[in-house]
């Protein structure tokens, strides 16, 4: 883990480095992906099954899981873990009902009305990942605002088990969080499929959910065919601390995004050099009991980094300029600062806010803008799956009001026929 | 015009035709971007204008438009056109003002806060294209949502008129809605200058507005390094109607659309067939006076029709399909429809909600989804300028107290660092 004085040099060039980072779409993965979205629009289901047969060398136990293999699922699942689920998904749900946007109305006294509707969307496409990503959490923090939403049916798609099987915990998550169907089916042939529709697959309205990067790419490709949510990037952690701070908590705090991926990035600022070396002693003493340890130790040399900052204010400072994914505040009094982090997808408040408590439980989104885009990207929400339509009444007495001003700016916009519309109705 | 009859073949292969019309990007326009982009990134004011230079034949009067040039365009301004701009803007704004999202927070019993902060973004690009596209209306629809949302800066970039100077139509509406600075520069430079910033063209979080191909294209490109808002593609309007409707009036605001571009779609589906022929009529009839005849013409031959159905429900199951960007419903009774309607960007109801009605002054915004997206995408508003942040303070106990589910979740997933920073902090 680097040690770094923000001397207006050094940090500089660490997070000019930190930008480079960004996992971007390679060429090679697009020519493979574009030929599978190709493919699986002219073919459907069988495009769909030839793929997992060539990638995964055999076909799952199931292309649609039956809903009684949901059910037995659940019902068969160790109570405590399925109990866990259930007050994340409760305190999950509390926060994003705040989330839910009314619709409105305005209607004048000259008989105008216009108003704004809020809906949920139709239908939306869940993707949970195989393998060592196969995250129930995932599963709630994606279904549980789409529901929240209104969407009316929410479709899964996940790869089976090595054996062909599907995953029991997801399926757990599934059952709890009322997601309508589930298929065992991965890679960018599952995206294309959602977006396009299948004999078997529903055409959804939205794709959510992470993915390696065929599915990241696959859903970038299709953007416009079918909404998509953010194309993550690697986790973030950015823990601003001062002098109060345990180094336990800081090194512990770093090190739980650092295990989730070799490109990830775990970085503190502190106004303390004792804290910053403590919390290195700390790093190197709990690594050694951390299972993912190798993986811990390659992103923090890579992308990690203590910074030591001469102040509060420049503690904040390069956090509005790192806009990171998760911010950690390890400081005293540090609702003082909520003002002033303008950038930022999640912030944790406080010596016992861990950023893992948001990743599962607390109630906040987890999925969240990466590589700095929180200066202009929002967490998932409520509103990530709903769709806005105005609506406009006028009566002809309105009209006949407004009629000068339309014609006169439509003109003037050499903009002939709109004119007209307005005139022939006086006419 | 054709006329088609919904029988369940005849209109599905119109529709089939007419998805294939949205306007792709190109391989040859994306390569000439992606050089644009590059060298602009590299050498930032130099290339911009070395391609103004290469593409307009001469350097425009400014490349930044002085304040008081701005003022005096607004002050010498032909008066009645600046109370049509300022009647506009006072709907356009009263209307997105009920957009605006409240920051709520959730502070619980045992001392756990959570929340969402809703801010503007910082700085947003406006792109106001030149020549005859160059409409006051569109400065209006996205710097009016823009200040509401809390923007602290819109940066205006647009190209100058044919002898090097400010278009003064342009200034004006850029003065009324308090854009705060203008730089005469378009094409994909402009574009690219925005999303890097330059030693004079400040980085921005967004660029919003529409533009030909390569602007688009660079928008698309840049999509990522800072947010955009949709990629537009060509115009529409859907007219349902009935028996009550007046020939006159539909025709009209069909080819209000119809004069934007040869690749618009005008599209009348109608429970009378009688409507439909006296339509047809009067298109013929009213298109010899209305100066882009063969822009109307063309865009109607190729994209439009007039499409005969059996019932009002018929007529919301095709519009619910096509997902129009404008959708006029000349009906009576038309308020019964709202509810069934679920697919469009802005709907406009009864006999006297033209349709350039609210292109110009009514009060939602003009930008909308188009190409059928009205399904997932929602109109351009407040919301497209402000960024969420959540937040979350938990206290020692209230942490003690979801610690076990925490730690059985994090571990279900094989996340022990994610486990070992909950358990750290009651060691």
């Amino acid at each position: 883990m680097k040690k770094i004085f923000a001397n207006g040099t050094d940090e500089v060039a660490f997070l000019a480095d930190l930008k480079k980072r960004s996992g971007e779409t390679n060429k090679k993965v697009t020519e493979v992906v574009t030929e599978i979205i190709e493919n699986v629009k002219n073919n459907g289901d069988k495009a769909v099954k030839d793929y997992t047969l060539k990638f995964d060398g055999n076909l799952p136990q199931y292309y649609e899981v039956p809903r009684e293999v949901i059910n037995d699922a659940l019902t068969e699942a160790d109570q405590e873990f399925v109990d866990a689920l259930l007050n994340a998904q409760e305190k999950i749900a509390d926060f994003h009902q705040r989330q839910v946007e009314q619709s409105f109305i305005s209607a004048k006294d000259n008989g105008v009305i216009m108003g704004q509707r809020t809906r949920g969307l139709h239908r939306v496409g869940l993707y949970v990942p195989g393998g060592t990503a196969a995250y129930p959490s995932s599963v709630l923090m994606n279904a549980i605002p789409a529901k929240i939403a209104g969407v009316k049916e929410i479709i899964m798609v996940t790869p089976p088990l090595k054996d062909g099987t599907p995953n029991k915990d997801i399926l757990v998550a599934a059952a709890i969080c009322g997601v309508d169907r589930v298929f065992l089916s991965g890679g960018a042939q599952a995206i294309a499929a959602l977006a396009y529709g299948t004999e078997e697959i529903p055409k959804c309205d939205k794709i959510v959910g992470p993915g390696n990067i065929y599915v990241a790419t696959a859903k970038k490709l299709l953007y416009g065919v079918v909404d998509i949510d953010m194309i993550a990037g690697p986790s973030e952690i950015l823990v601003i601390a001062d002098g109060t701070a345990n180094p336990k908590f800081a090194a512990a705090d770093l090190m739980s995004q650092a295990e989730h991926d070799v490109l990830a990035s775990a970085i503190m600022v502190t106004t303390s050099e004792k804290l910053a070396d403590d919390t290195i002693k700390e790093i190197d003493r709990q690594k050694e009991y951390l299972s993912r340890k190798s993986i811990i130790e390659k992103s923090l040399d890579d992308y990690g980094a203590v910074i030591i900052a001469e102040s509060r204010e420049k503690c904040v400072e390069l956090a509005n300029e790192i806009a990171p994914e998760h911010l950690e505040v390890l400081m005293e009094n540090p609702f003082e600062l909520l003002g002033s982090l303008d950038n930022a997808g999640s912030i944790f408040l406080g010596h016992y806010a861990s950023e893992p408590l948001g990743d599962y439980y607390a109630g906040p989104n987890h999925v969240l803008p990466t590589s700095g885009t929180a200066r202009f990207f929002s967490p998932l929400g409520v509103a990530s799956f709903t769709k806005r339509t105005a609506y406009t009444y006028y009566t002809e007495d309105a009209l006949r009001q407004a009629k000068d001003d339309i014609v006169l700016i439509a003109e003037r916009e050499g903009l002939t026929a709109h004119a007209n519309a307005i005139k022939v109705r006086f006419e």
